[in-house]
């Protein structure tokens, strides 16, 4: 799918919803992607973000080396390959190849972004401190990607034990908030 | 509703999804509530969840003080009030009479559940270190509660000045993750 840079003030409306998310790392050429979807919004401009990566996951370790990541957001399309890339490690395989899922260069980090997710968002690790007692990294959005097309993403909200929940209507209330 | 209490292994499930939750603080038998939805998870067992609480919300202040707090979630049917909630300070007022809010004591912590919330989270703060920087408190969750014929709650989901995502359908997909 054809993307688009995205205004870093908005990305926050892409995470605060709570979609399970694929986070792709990359060392000595060769990436990973790993699934999760314990993450916060932390700052709207530039975007912070807090992502908890276990230290049992092999992207633990390149992330601490490298303290680079895409953050990749999927939706229902490639839900099999989403709890797929949960299920195994890819210290002794390619996720990308098992899992056909296509890899298009960054333009700010390393990290390969997936071009099947819907939206892809270049991050640096920035604080460390809550790596130790949480595996909370706290990154900053450094580059943004969204596919124009897709005006409501029927994005994946995990409840536990690969049960999903997607992304239902939409439901507009007037507010100040932002 | 009628709640019974829920297992705190099984609180992640509630809050994985990236609900709008409101936030409930007590000081000097005055009670407070508050929207919020940049929260995660940080520990299955006992659960440890991690909220954003602005310092420029009345809220900050109280839990500063006393450390404890509930997190309610709310579904469709207090739309209005969740938004309602987020847009005014209870500094000056009382936004459970405002907004017609109904408190129940909580049995762990002083600040009150609210009843027409389907779950309830009764919570400690037990880590303050990234408040200076990210006014991100860490919380324990120390009693949980759920009205048990809302199988399908629903959810909402912020997207940006009052626009929600409401939770849709199920999905389920074999999965060995928790």
């Amino acid at each position: 799918m054809k993307k688009r840079e995205y205004p870093l003030g908005k990305v926050y409306g892409l995470l605060e919803p709570g979609p399970v998310v694929l986070l792709t790392t990359e060392r000595e050429g060769k990436a990973n992607v790993m699934t999760l979807s314990w993450h916060l919004m932390l700052e709207f401009e530039p975007p912070l973000v807090g992502c908890v990566v276990s230290n049992r996951n092999y992207s633990f370790e390149i992330l601490c080396e490298t303290k680079e990541c895409v953050i990749n957001i999927p939706t229902i399309e490639i839900a099999k390959e989403v709890v797929a890339c949960g299920n195994v490690s890819g210290r002794n395989q390619d996720k990308f190849k098992k899992y056909g899922l296509t890899s298009e260069s960054s333009t700010c980090v390393k990290p390969p972004r997936i071009a099947e997710c819907y939206a892809n968002l270049e991050c640096r690790v920035v604080d460390t401190r809550m790596v130790e007692g949480y595996c909370l990294f706290v990154m900053e959005v450094l580059k943004a990607w969204i596919d124009p097309k897709k005006k409501w993403p029927r994005t994946l909200h995990h409840r536990g034990y690969g049960e999903f929940m997607v992304a239902g209507r939409r439901l507009k209330v007037p507010s100040k908030m932002r």
